[in-house]
């Protein structure tokens, strides 16, 4: 899916910034990246920069949006909670990533666009866009850091409905008799230590049986609590033959 | 929401990340920021950082994990794809995420782990968790950066699944009557420039009739567009009382 997307910073001023960037979308899988007049100096650091070498030996630079832009059909700006460019339909990242994802899907090329750390998308660059997209944050602090806020669209791009569905993966549950097992020998053991009556009650005994059930034991934890509570047992029982 | 989860980072190592993490949380919403063993210059340079001030003013250091969650019921590690801790069940952060809302729509306290940025998460720091979290990375270039990781997590924590249902958000189209005022003013323009023959054909009627329907247009935008019609029809008829 990644291929279809090209990832444009427009301005861009902080090379801690374009390398975040990069790593994001390394981190995602998506691998254009275009700038739009970066400060040089940034741009010459940003290079040296680990973790995404490839993304920014490969990113391509353009004097102006509408050459970084001009293969894509789609044009989509980020922008903070709140900034709202007259006439540009706004739509929470959840519903633009979803919209993005099926141009994607269709094959068409699709340009992601984010403003300098400072100002954002001024109003020249949200002109060239489709519509506007906003990382729900909250009103009171709404603007992010430029490479957290492209990670954070990235990943809406390639998050999964069906994982967010999926039921966690299922333990290998201990049967019923490891269960039984474990409920004897922790009866014995603290039978042996004096917690319980030597002769248990039905009572106790049932108690003690639902709070083994509670325990929810995987296959592999039942086994190891069996193989310590009878090395306790065996240990109390020495204890006792000693005292005898 | 926000109130019962503490993001918990584990011995820290860059203040910009630090900063970069108590921002995302304030960007998101989250208030509660705990460090265990921070590198104490990383700490103190991170506390001067602007944009989450209030966050970073507020957050507790601790000397292990152990007292940094102590108070939580939920404890939930992360870790980059493909490292996975023996015997921890490890969910996608879209299945994660999910569980860790419910918890805290109950009104649990959820601990929420971030390991040091060169090593992730220990082992011993993941022996508190009770399950781990990962961020769908690529496995070729897993590891995240810090801030960003937090950041990513948080958005799915505060991300609405209604919105990613939504329906963009309807502009208020132009009627009819509107679109057919604007199509006798470009069929008008069009006579006016000799475009099209003065007695236009059907066919041709209709065709433009056509074209300005795919136009889609906004009641805003179609106001827009017969004022400039218009103007253009103006200065057509301008030209040719002169030339006549």
């Amino acid at each position: 899916m990644g291929g279809g997307l090209c990832v444009v910073l427009v301005e861009p001023r902080n090379p801690l910034n374009i390398g975040a960037a990069a790593r994001a979308m390394s981190n995602f899988g998506f691998i254009e990246l275009r700038l739009v007049n970066p400060y040089q100096v940034a741009y010459r650091e940003a290079r040296s920069a680990v973790n995404a070498h490839a993304i920014l030996e490969a990113s391509q630079e353009y004097p102006s949006v509408a050459e970084a832009i001009s293969d894509s059909t789609l044009v989509v700006g980020t922008t903070a909670a709140g900034h709202r460019e007259l006439q540009h339909p706004l739509r929470r990242l959840e519903t633009g990533g979803r919209l993005i994802r099926k141009r994607l899907d269709a094959g068409s090329r699709v340009a992601l666009l984010f403003g300098s750390e400072k100002f954002g998308l001024g109003n020249d660059a949200m002109s060239h866009c489709h519509w506007l997209m906003r990382i729900p944050t909250r009103e009171e602090h709404g603007s992010m850091n430029l490479g957290q806020s492209v990670a954070v669209c990235l990943y809406e791009l390639i998050r999964s409905k069906e994982a967010a569905k999926a039921k966690p993966e299922g333990k290998r549950l201990a049967s019923a008799e490891q269960l039984e097992r474990i409920t004897e020998a922790l009866l014995e053991a603290l039978r042996q230590s004096g917690y319980v009556h030597p002769r248990v009650s039905v009572s106790t005994e049932m108690k003690i049986r639902r709070l083994v059930r509670r325990m929810n034991l995987a296959e592999h934890d039942a086994v190891v609590w069996l193989g310590m509570l009878r090395q306790v047992i065996w240990k109390l029982e020495q204890c006792r033959d000693k005292s005898e």
